[in-house]
């Protein structure tokens, strides 16, 4: 993971700011599991339960606590 | 996912804070499972059991954390 | 929804504070599972399960850091 | 629960401040379960599982971290 | 728990703060079942268990981000 | 652990401040099972489990709350 893909937590719009958090959360699974095809394999059945899907909406949410912070919640 | 679902973070009341907060976190749930007939399917089952609510309960209550500081509380 | 149930994060004392962020927790249940006979119907069975109380114990320690927060900790 | 068992956030010590942390873990769950004996009973199960006791561990470091920043960390 | 174990939350460096936060997550599992020899009895099953590793590191993630702030975070 | 492996919460960039915070993550789990074969044996069970990658990830959001925070978010 040696290319550059968080230049910086600064976004131009809240929205922009959610998706980042949502690319955080993929990268935190991807360092723990960096083979994508095993992550496309474990989608399927994660995409299909409640509690797993509210799961990940949890790890967006901390990071995008992180993000609003980093941009003064664009105030 | 193009179209503009959040403009800002700032709301009039906290009440329409706790809204947001609400929206945020079902639209974590959308990016990782976006076939909304999906979604609707696993309402069902996690919409009556205890520990899901509570969970979706929580996932709300860290970005409330979020809107409640961009709006500085209210104050 | 279309009462008013959160008019002010502000409350008299660090306990009202307390009060406040338990109705936050049940009201974040409450946007997932409207209906208040399944709730109740619900709560026999978590409120026998030492982890699903430790859960709802959470949900109401992170909204009560949003709650102190909005008083200045009440200082 | 109208007696009041929450006057302050301001402790003398950090670890005075601990203690009540725990105590507003514990608060938590009675607000969900009010039958003390209902919760002595569950003690014994969730007192010898280790994720029921990571469980207790984390709410208390959460409610630490709102009884902290309300004594300004005691610095 | 008489003795007095949390003097300050202040420490000389980064990782002695990451020592603390570790001793807090272990204290608040001791306030919980105070058995020293339950505790250990337990330690076989969940050291050897993925999640619950997970989980004893979540607890002191979050200890370490009041440790940090109570130490301005080392700057 | 009397090595130093954590001598300052500052990094150049805010990916760099991910990576340390991958780095905090792991040593949580570290401090709870000292033994590497244990955790490389662990790791190919939650690594295929998508609830425990998720679950890992999170550990990781919570540190990289602190470590932004310790770098004013790279401003």
């Amino acid at each position: 993971m040696s290319e550059v893909w968080l230049p910086s937590l600064k976004t131009d719009t809240p929205q922009d700011g959610f998706d980042l958090a949502v690319q955080l959360a993929r990268k935190g699974v991807g360092y723990t599991q960096p083979d994508e095809n095993v992550r496309k394999s474990l989608r399927s059945g994660y995409a299909n339960d409640a509690d797993s899907l509210t799961f990940a909406s949890q790890v967006i949410a901390i990071h995008f606590q992180t993000v609003a912070a980093a941009n003064d919640y664009w105030k």
